[in-house]
């Protein structure tokens, strides 16, 4: 048989190609700006994404780590913009708090009332969250719209998020939605953004996931 | 109000975003190796991804994209390996034609199989999928050891896929995985996968709805 490979894929565990990926990126990121609190989330999004510069990218509130393993412990719940959101995220370790995942954009409300205001349903659905939890968790990580209009509802007093994870990916508005958050910086809304075009349901999902084991292990 | 942006977001609708954000890439794009029937695939592999070198990573077998609209028009299963991935793809577009999408790496056989043999969940899905139907169309984003088991599959002949989506991404074993696919070049198993660590969900399902949005169109 001619199926020769250097590595051994039936013996190496899910557990154990982690650990050596997490390895294999400290060995490799280099200088980086982050805290040690922050390092979690930079590995777990770089693990998902095999992309160191979409690592670099990243942006922390300075509140974002403490409020988000916070958030989580309290049971907040988690809005994502997307589907494949909401299947990426451990749901156990957000429902053992009391948490739960939903998702909103394919609601038939949510399609009726976009129509009628022609706005993107992504927008509809984040009003949809913001009044069912202002201080909710949010995850955007495909819908600039939803971004957008998530900052909008902060700033006119009405969303208070215990944190926002938005890093949609795209080439039209993605990287102004995130420069949008971004700006927020010295506000009292925790986040994590990027800055640039890369983003998306994977490194969102994976910066979540980081928070929630964090939540776990405290 | 001081929320002032350059771009309106709230009248951008999706179909214009996508429009606007096509030609974006074929404006920055520049020369690249792909024939004009592969450039759809390509195209929305970086709209997934906003990575013109993960589009440019792509490798095509010659009669990936005739043989995988076949497919989808002839309603051949698809198997995903992860969740994320069922959740991304275009539902409508497959079941139009017959096909379904399934994952069974969450299924309780498979864990208790993988279990009894010390194997990955990953690789006893990929047994079930091929036991089910030899010459489904297999998208795999995420585990390598899926890959790696449908690519011996394949070379026992007890696999026959109509289509290989293997895109892959991580640190181990992931690249590796990609380039035993790719030995498979002059083969007669159609596949579409990429070089190196990037890969993941999104950009396996981008791929996939191109074809099936050419399948619609023809």
């Amino acid at each position: 048989m001619e199926f020769n490979m250097d590595f051994k894929p039936l013996t190496v565990q899910p557990q154990e190609i982690e650990s050596l990926s997490f390895d294999i990126i400290t060995a490799e990121i280099g200088e980086h700006p982050f805290r040690a609190d922050q390092y979690p989330v930079v590995q777990r999004v770089i693990h998902a994404s095999a992309d160191f510069d979409l690592g670099r990218s990243l942006v922390f509130h300075r509140d974002a780590i403490e409020a988000g393993i916070a958030a989580i412990r309290a049971g907040k719940p988690v809005f994502a913009d997307v589907q494949m959101i909401q299947s990426g995220i451990s749901k156990p370790r957000i429902e053992k708090f009391g948490g739960r995942v939903e998702v909103y954009i394919s609601d038939p409300d949510v399609a009726v009332e976009a129509k009628r205001l022609n706005l993107t349903r992504a927008i509809i659905a984040t009003r949809k969250a913001v009044a069912e939890a202002p201080d909710g968790i949010f995850v955007i990580g495909n819908a600039p719209t939803a971004l957008l209009e998530l900052i909008r509802l902060i700033k006119a007093g009405e969303a208070r998020p215990s944190l926002v994870i938005g890093m949609p990916v795209g080439f039209v508005s993605a990287a102004e939605s995130k420069d949008e958050l971004a700006k927020l910086i010295d506000g009292d809304v925790p986040f994590i953004t990027n800055r640039g075009r890369k983003g998306g349901s994977p490194v969102s999902v994976a910066a979540l996931n980081a928070l929630s084991l964090l939540a776990e292990q405290q």
